[in-house]
This record gives structure tokens, C-alpha cells and sequence, in this order.
């Protein structure tokens, strides 16, 4: 399957959106701000497959509209997802980013939140620009959720008494309110009715999820080589995901996760419990959970009409649950 | 000159605006954020003067309009304030803030940066329900402003070839920005015409300045036990100020800041370069300037109608230059 097939019926906005991040970075130059332009340069200058923009546009395209609303919203969407990168890199400190040197180990981690916190308020500007309030209410809430998020995933580390409903909260907050918000706001700025935006807008938040849980499921399963991360990263750095957490519902009395997080800095712990939660009916059941939520995302666009869009719509879930990268 | 009698026009209000803050903390518990509930609430409750959520209300004041609205804006200018405090203090590395430990010491930096964000997004929320567009690009605009102005002082550390137009753009950025903005988005959601809306964001972009080199004057005049912190602190962490360019210019030849620059461990460097700029004439012509910045921001209301309000700004700019705190 080719993401960019995929993205067909929104190719030329897309286009758009990757234009208007690209010119981003120079116009802050532009206007005084030299240093912040070279390390936006250095930040917007990257690929990525801009789900979340594509997310936008393509829910945008149910109804007739000014196009040029849903590009600045799809600007702003990978903007927003830039921004939270910087600052996640500076908190993981994570030395490479899509191949690139990140910010903060470029600039180090000052200049890295000046930068991020920079990049969000950009982003608000091109939700600004729909001159549409609710959604750019819907916009700043989201940023509040991405942060809180992050900080219950920050809080949570090596606390292995979690369960299934905190997993859910924490990725709601660090993932799936953004393709949330990507999908729920291409529907508003597209003159979708009510009972469309909501259904776009659930369509988004299980996709989101489901997203979030392949990526976790991957880092027990994917080889470091394809990865580009050693096998059970997230545990490691003392990070519970689904897939330990199945491993805990199925074996109650087994403590190989308690042992390791109580005693963190213990590789062959670490080891011991990334081969239990690897076992294969674990990742059977993960997958089956992230499969329910890409059915999920697809049964919310039944009430659409079929078109282009909804069908890329539909095939984007596949893509995302069937993803070994 | 006592404070709250400046602020008595808008004192019913400014309650409403403490009240706000007050509360935001415990809401964020409802919604499930416990952790970040806990943070809020020990940087919320906070005292400080109020300065500029005052200067919103006062200048909503001239014309009738929706009460409402300007108190929405100044619970988020202030929320703004806070969330640049929190980042500044994490990069200045800030024990302590208005007498209590800052979010970056209690919990370190990471969560010092993810409670900033919430913070800035939550500050978003607020202007959101004021439901005026251009109100809230304003907002955003000046998000940018503020961390380019920050990452321009941080970028310009030891560098002693800075001209009185460096600073002057770095301070605009860092705190005259938010003050101009306070000012317009009130007198905006004030109802005031165009002419007005002009003539009190001057207003508070000259106070803005004025008190920020009121800041940089303190910072060499006053004693540590009142400022509590160094004399000359500015200086030791690599930051030239107006006193520090106003005696360059006048003794070019005058190598002594260079020197310590150059040298930045040296204290002995260092405490001849404050001992040189603290020299009376020099300090004589920063007060100068900075009363020239608060008279003209006085001048700017000459346009508006005789009022209570009107008294107040017009008192508020003369505290600002008295001030010795």
C-alpha cells in the first residue's frame, strides 16, 4: 500500500501545506527573528508522511468550502505535532530525529524550549487565520491534552501499577487528541453538519489510538535495525504500554515488570520481562485490540457518502493498523 | 503612592480576575489532570501585583461594552505572564520566585516545561471565550514575540557588541510586547474606537518599556537585600542592559565589559565593569530614558475622554518610574 495513493484526493493541498512549512522558517527571518529562522529552518526542513495534515484535508472534503481553510488548519496540525516533538525530544533527550540532529542537541535544551514554545504559538496563527473560533478553541484545548499527557506519561514512569484505563488516558492525551482534533476540525472548516463532524471527529480519535498502540506493539516487536531503537525501548526507560499491561492482566502473580522497575538500572530484569511481554499470545492480543480500534475508526464514516476521500479514509486505517515501520 | 488605589476603577474586577486564577487549578483536577491540578495550584497561588491584567480592565473602561470580556482577557494576559515565568525560570535555573520554590526546583525541568506549555495553552482557553478573532491572533502574535525575545537574549549572552537598537527589540519582545497587548485587547473588547485602540497600545508599549529598564536600572541601584539578588546580577550572567550600553557609549575606549565578556569566570573583571556602569552620570541617563518612555506613554492618552480610568493609567505610569522596588 502507498501512503501517497492514499492521499490522492488531497494531493495539491497537501502540497500546499508542505509549501507554507517550508517558507515558514524564512519569513521569521524576515521579520527580525534570525536566530529563531535558521532553527526553524533546521526543524520544518524534515520529511514525515504528514498523516495529520492529510487527516485534515481529506475530512474536509465532504461538502463544498473555501479550500483555503483547511490547508491553514493542516498547516497548523503539523505544526502543532512539530512543536511537541521539540519538546519531547528535549525531555527524552533523544539525539536524532528523522535522521537529523534534534534541537536540543543541536542548540541545546534551552533553545529547544524557546523554539517549541516558538512553533506553538505559529501554529495557533494558522488556526487564527480560519477566522473560525471554535476551532481554534478546539485547538488551544488540544495543546493543553498533549501536554498533560506527556506529563502523566513523565509522572507514571516506572510505576508498574497501571492499568488498561490510564494506558487509554495518557495516549489520549499524548496522541490521539491531535488526530482527533486534525479530523474534527477539516470537518467544521469543510461545512460538514453536525452528525458528520462527529463522526469524522470519532473516526480520528480511534485512529489516533489505534496508532499510538501499533507504535507501542512495535517496539517489542520490530528488530532494532527497522526500528531504529533497541527492542522494548519504552520499558526500558521505564514507559508501560499496552502490551506489558496485557502481559500483567493474563499473568497476575508474575512480577518480572515490578522487578525491573524497582530495580531500574537492572538489565537482565529489563531483559527477563521484555521476553515474557514479547511472547507471542500477548502480542496477539495487542494487535487484536489495535485491530478493534481500526475497525472502529472505519465504522464511524459509514454515515458518510461514499467518495474519494471517505474511501482514502477508510484505506489510511488500514495502512496505520497494518504498518510494520 | 499605594497600588490599590490606582487600581480602584477596576477593583471589582480584578477580584473576579484573582477569583479565576484562583480556581483554574482545582478545575484542571476535575478533568483528570491530577498532577498537573497540583502544580497549577502551587504556581497559581501566587501574589504579585496584577500589573498587567490591570492595565486590560483599565483600558476596556472608556466606552460601555460586555463586562465580561475584559476580565476573561486578563485572567489569560496573566496566565500568560506566568507560563513565560515558569520557562524562564527553568532556563535561568530560579530556586525560587515571589518567595516560593518555581515549578523547575520542586520537580524539575521536564515538568517544568510540559506545566509552561499547559499553561500557555490554558492562557489560549481564556481569550478563546472572548469569541474576538482578532483578539486572539493578537494573543498568539505575542507568544512569539515573547519566546523570540527570550531566545534573543539567551542567543546574545557575553556578547558585548550590543547597541542600544539590540536592546530595545530584545525588551519589546520579552515584556513591552504583553504589556502593548494587554492594553489593545482591552481597549478592543472595551468597544473603543480604532484611534483609541492605537493610542493605549502605545500606551502600554512605552510602559512596557519603561519597565523594563526601570528592571535593568534596579538591577545596578538597588541593594541585594531589596532586590534580592546580587547588584550587577544582570551583568555577571553575560546580559548587557541599558545602564551597561549607556556607559559603552559613552567610553568607547572603555574596555572593562569587554574584559569580563571575554573572561566570564573572573569576578574581580566583573565587579569593575558593574563599579563603571553604576558611576552616577550613566545611571542619571537611564533614569532619563526611562522617564522619556513613560511620558510618552502618558502623552498617547492625551486623545482619550477625562476619566477615573484615565487617572489611573496616567498614575499607574508615574509608579512604574518611581518605583523602587
Amino acid at each position: 500500500m502507498d501512503i501517497q495513493q492514499i492521499y490522492k484526493p488531497v494531493e495539491a493541498d497537501l502540497l500546499r501545506v508542505k509549501e507554507t512549512l517550508r517558507k515558514a522558517g524564512a519569513a521569521e527571518g524576515a521579520s527580525g527573528h534570525e536566530h529563531m529562522a535558521e532553527m526553524l529552518e533546521h526543524v520544518l526542513d524534515v520529511g514525515g508522511k504528514h498523516v495529520r495534515p492529510a487527516i485534515t484535508l481529506l475530512a474536509s472534503k465532504f461538502h463544498p468550502h473555501d479550500d483555503k481553510l483547511p490547508v491553514l488548519m493542516g498547516t497548523a496540525v503539523e505544526l502543532l505535532h512539530i512543536a511537541t516533538l521539540v519538546h519531547d525530544d528535549t525531555i527524552d533527550k533523544a539525539e536524532v530525529r528523522r535522521g537529523r540532529p534534534t534541537v536540543s542537541s543541536l542548540w541545546g535544551k534551552d533553545v529547544a524550549l524557546l523554539v517549541g514554545d516558538y512553533i506553538f504559538a505559529k501554529s495557533a496563527t494558522y488556526v487564527c487565520d480560519t477566522q473560525n473560533v471554535r476551532v481554534i478553541r478546539t485547538f488551544a484545548e488540544t495543546i493543553m491534552e498533549l501536554s498533560a499527557g506527556q506529563l502523566k506519561e513523565y509522572m507514571a514512569a516506572y510505576d508498574w501499577q497501571q492499568t488498561r484505563d490510564h494506558y487509554w488516558k495518557r495516549i489520549f492525551g499524548k496522541t490521539a487528541s491531535l488526530f482527533s482534533t486534525a479530523a474534527e476540525t477539516g470537518a467544521i472548516l469543510g461545512d460538514a453538519p453536525e452528525n458528520e463532524v462527529q463522526a469524522l471527529k470519532s473516526y480520528g480519535y480511534n485512529l489516533g489510538m489505534a496508532f499510538q498502540v501499533i507504535d507501542d506493539i512495535l517496539d517489542f516487536e520490530g528488530s532494532q535495525t527497522v526500528v531504529g531503537k533497541p527492542v522494548g525501548n519504552d520499558l526500558a526507560q521505564g514507559t508501560l504500554t499496552l502490551p506489558a499491561i496485557v502481559f500483567m492482566e493474563r499473568h497476575p502473580k508474575d512480577e518480572s515488570i515490578k522487578a525491573f522497575f524497582e530495580d531500574n538500572g537492572n538489565q537482565e530484569k529489563c531483559q527477563v520481562a521484555i521476553d515474557k511481554i514479547r511472547e507471542a499470545s500477548n502480542m496477539a492480543e495487542a494487535h487484536r485490540i489495535a485491530n478493534g480500534l481500526c475497525d472502529t475508526a472505519k465504522n464511524a464514516l459509514n454515515i458518510l457518502p461514499i467518495s474519494p476521500a471517505r474511501k482514502s479514509l477508510l484505506t489510511l486505517a488500514d495502512y496505520v493498523c497494518d504498518r510494520n515501520l
